[in-house]
C-alpha cells in the first residue's frame, strides 16, 4: 500500500460525496497544528479524519472545497522563509497524485459566493473562528457540533462506514504494527520492572516502523481503571498487566488491541478461570459477525457466555436470563462489547451517536448497554472491535445504588477468591466480510497456553 | 526531589506574585485536555506552564484563584462515575501539601464580584471561552493575546525568569535524562538505519525514566532544514546525524540538547573542520555567559568565532569586522544563539518578547540577528541554551535577496568543498551562577575524539 493509492481512493470518496451533496458545496478543514504549552510548540500534527478520507495526505492548515465537479485543494498562505524552517508536508509530485486543482483559502468567501457551506464539525475553537472569518460569516464561530449540516454528515457516515480496499489495507497494516508491540510487550515483561518500561518496548516498535499511537497507551497492573494512562506503576509477579495500546498509520489508520499477561509468564488458576471466561465471551461474540447482525446483539453473545460464566463459576447466583436482563454483568463489565474501527479508533465519533448508531436506535438506559457505542446492523466493509473484559472495580462494589446495579445474586464469599484478578480486557479488530468476518489481528497469540509459551521464549533466550 | 519540594517552592512563588498584584485577583488555568481527532481521544496532558509554576501540579481544567491572602485550587465539577473510568490526577494528600484551600471553578464569578481579573494568555480558544462564561463576561472571549494584564505578565516573568532551587533541580533531572537519551542515540547509530530507529532509542530513554519530550524531536541527517520533524530518512554511511532532542521531567520542566554526530563513528576531514568551528563558537558563547552580560553578546561573540574560522578557512573572504556587520554568517547560522530555558523549552514565548526582551529593547531588523529569542542581561538564576550551529540552506543559496543577505564575500569554489556538510548544531543547557555559570548538559561529551570514541565503544561491543 502506498500513499498514491490513497489519493487515488480518495478521488473515488469524493466522486460520491459529491453526487450525494448536489449542488450545496462543502469545506472539509485539514485543522491547524495546536500548541502543547505555547503556539510555536505544537504537538504532533494530526489531520482531521474527514480531510484525511477525502484527500488522503496530511496538509496542516489546508481545506478541502467540494462544489460538484469544482473540487480543490486549498492551502494557506506560504511564507517563502517557510523552507528555511520546515521540510514541506508533502512532495509537489504527491500532491498531484490528488488530482484537486490547488487553490488559496483566503480565495473561500469568493468561492462560497454567500451560500451556505456545509462542513463536518472542527475540533479546535480557533479553527472554528479562523473558517468563520474566511467565509466572512457573521457568527464567529463554524463546524460547531450543533451547527453542523446533517446531509453532509450522513453522506460522509455512509462512505466511512464501509471501508473501501485502500482503507481495509491500512487497517490491516495498523493491525500488524500493534501485533508487534503486543508480542515485544509480552517477551520484555518481568518483575520489577514498570509499567512503563513496557510502554516504551511496545510504543518504540511503533516510531521504528513509522507509525504512531492511535489513542494514549493503557498499560496498567490496575486494570479495573478502564482508562488508566499512569504508567509509573512496578510490575509484582503475581500481577496481570492489561495492555490497550494500538498504532495507528502515517496515513491516518487505527487498530486498538488489547490483551493482558501475566507479569510471572503465568496464569495464577483464579486468573485463568476468568481469563478462560472472556476469552469464551470474545469468541461467542467474534463468531456472530456477519453481514445482517445487530452489533447489539453481539454484544448481548458476550454478556450472556459471560453471565453463564460467572454463575458456573459461583459468583453469581440465579437464572443467566434474569441475570442478563437485569444488567447484573455490567458489575464486571460497565463497557460495551467494542466501537467502529477505522481513521479514528472510535470511527467518527466526532459525529457523536450519529455514526455509531442506525437512525431511530439509540443509548438504552440500562447502566452497561448504555455504553454500548455502536448498535447497526453490520455491513460487509465495516470494522469493529470485540473486546470483552472483567473488572473489580471498587466504586460499582461501594455504590452499586449510584448506576442501578443489583448486586443481590453476587456470591462475596466466592467472589473474594478471585481477587488476584483486577482487570482482563482481550480486543480484537474485526473486518466484516460478505462471507462472515476476518480478524485483522489473528497473528496475537490470546489463548492462557499461547500467552505463557510466548513470555516462556523469551525468559529461555535471556537465561 | 521530589513532587512535594515543587509544591513547597510553589506556596512562595504565590506568596511573592500576590504581594506584587496587591489588591487586583488573578486567575491562572492549568487548560483542559484537547482532542487529537475527536474530543475523547486527547492528546497526552500538559498543564500550562504558569498553573504548574504557581500549584506544583497537573491538574486537568483547574484554575489557581489568587486574590492576596485568599489563594484558592477550583476543581471542576466531578463526576461521581470518573474512578469508573480514570485514575485520579493526584492524590488527595499530594493536593493538601498545596497548602491551597479547594473550591469550585462554578464559583468563579461569585469570587470575582465583578471585578476586573488578571489572566495569562490561554493557548485554547475552547478554555478562552469557558473561563469568560465562568466569569459571566461579555466577551466571549478571556486570556487572549491582546486581552492580558500587563502587571500580571511582568510579575510572572519577573518570577519565572530565575529559577529558585526546586526549578534548578528540576532542570538538572531534564538535563540529565537528555543527556542519557543522547549516550544511547550515538551509541545505536549505524549506516542502513532509519532516522526514526534513533528517535525511538532516544524517546523510549525518556518513556523509561518518566519523562516525555519537551519539543518534537529532531533526529535528521538533513540538517539543514533547522526544524525538521520528518523521521523516515536512511542513514548513510558519509552522513553526519543532527540530533535535537530534549527531556520534559513530569513536573514540565524542560531541557534541550543538540548533538551532531556522523553516522559511520568517523568524522570526515572536512565534517570535523566544521564540527570544531561550531563547538569553537560554542564554547566562546558559554565562557561569556555571567550575570550582567548581556545575552546578544553572547550571541556576537559566537558569530565572530564562526566568521572569523570561515575566513580562516577560506569560506568568507574579507575582514571579520565588516563580515559580521554586515551579518554574512546569517547564510550559514541565520538563528539565534539561544533563548530562556524552564517549563516551556523557549520559556514563556506565550508572552511574546516581553519575556525575551528586556523593556526598551526589541528584535534587529538585520536577518539572523531579527531570530534571536532572548536580549536582556544575564542575571544569576537564568537558564539558557547556547546553540551554534553551521547549516548549508539551498533557499539563503538561491535567494539571498529574500532576506537581504550579501553574499559577495563567499568564496564558492571553497565551500564546494564542504559538501558533506549540511547541518552541524551543538547545543547545551547553561545555568547562571552568581560565580558565572553551570553547564546542566556538561555530561554529554561534545569534542569530536569523545564522540567519536563513545560511538567506537559501541561498534566494539557488537562485534
Amino acid at each position: 500500500m502506498t500513499v498514491t493509492h490513497l489519493t487515488s481512493a480518495a478521488r473515488t470518496r469524493r466522486g460520491v460525496l459529491a453526487t450525494l451533496l448536489g449542488d450545496r458545496p462543502a469545506l472539509i478543514p485539514a485543522g491547524t497544528a495546536r500548541g502543547r504549552n505555547y503556539p510555536g510548540n505544537p504537538y504532533p500534527y494530526r489531520a482531521s479524519s474527514h480531510f484525511l478520507y477525502f484527500v488522503g495526505l496530511s496538509l496542516p492548515g489546508a481545506a478541502l472545497w467540494l462544489d460538484g465537479d469544482d473540487q480543490r485543494l486549498l492551502l494557506p498562505e506560504s511564507d517563502p522563509l517557510d523552507a528555511l524552517w520546515h521540510a514541506p508536508a508533502v512532495s509537489e509530485e504527491l500532491l498531484a497524485t490528488t488530482g484537486l486543482r490547488m487553490g488559496n483559502i483566503a480565495r473561500l468567501q469568493t468561492l462560497a459566493q454567500g451560500r451556505a457551506v456545509a462542513c463536518p464539525p472542527l475540533l479546535s475553537g480557533s479553527d472554528r473562528q479562523r473558517f468563520a472569518a474566511l467565509l466572512g460569516r457573521a457568527t464567529a464561530d463554524l463546524g460547531h457540533r450543533e451547527d453542523v449540516d446533517a446531509a453532509l454528515l450522513e453522506a460522509i457516515i455512509s462512505l466511512r462506514l464501509r471501508h473501501d480496499q485502500a482503507a481495509q489495507g491500512e487497517l490491516r497494516r495498523a493491525a500488524q504494527a500493534s501485533v508487534c508491540a503486543h508480542q515485544q510487550g509480552m517477551q520484555a515483561t518481568r518483575p520489577g520492572l514498570l509499567e512503563r518500561d513496557i510502554v516504551a518496548t511496545m510504543e518504540s516498535v511503533f516510531t521504528r516502523e513509522g507509525f504512531s499511537t492511535a489513542y494514549g497507551s493503557i498499560v496498567t497492573t490496575r486494570g479495573e481503571v478502564l482508562h488508566n494512562h499512569e504508567h509509573g506503576g512496578l510490575l509484582a509477579s503475581g500481577d496481570l498487566l492489561l495492555a490497550d495500546v494500538g498504532a495507528e498509520s502515517d496515513t491516518g489508520y487505527a487498530s486498538d488491541i488489547t490483551r493482558t499477561w501475566p507479569v510471572s509468564g503465568q496464569f495464577s488458576a483464579t486468573q485463568r478461570e476468568i481469563y478462560t471466561l472472556v476469552l469464551e465471551a470474545q469468541c461467542a461474540a467474534i463468531d456472530r459477525v456477519r453481514p445482517g447482525i445487530r452489533y447489539r446483539d453481539v454484544h448481548m453473545a458476550a454478556a450472556r457466555v459471560l453471565t453463564a460464566g460467572l454463575v458456573d463459576l459461583g459468583i453469581f447466583e440465579g437464572a443467566v436470563d434474569g441475570l442478563l436482563e437485569r444488567g447484573c454483568h455490567a458489575l464486571f463489565m460497565p463497557h460495551g462489547i467494542g466501537h467502529l474501527l477505522g481513521l479514528d479508533v472510535h470511527d467518527m465519533e466526532d459525529l457523536g451517536d450519529r455514526a455509531g448508531y442506525a437512525p431511530g436506535r439509540q443509548r438504552a438506559a440500562q447502566f452497561g448497554l448504555s455504553y454500548l457505542r455502536l448498535d447497526r446492523d453490520l455491513l460487509a466493509g465495516m470494522a469493529v472491535t470485540i473486546e470483552p473484559g472483567f473488572y473489580q472495580v471498587p466504586l460499582l462494589r461501594a455504590k452499586p445504588e449510584l448506576v442501578g446495579l443489583d448486586l443481590r445474586a453476587l456470591n462475596v464469599t466466592r467472589l473474594s477468591q478471585f481477587a488476584d484478578v483486577r482487570g482482563i480486557r482481550i480486543e480484537d479488530d474485526v473486518l466484516v466480510t460478505e462471507a462472515g468476518h476476518e480478524v485483522l489481528t489473528e497473528a496475537l497469540v490470546k489463548s492462557p497456553d499461547a500467552v505463557e509459551q510466548l513470555m516462556a521464549k523469551r525468559a529461555r533466550a535471556s537465561e
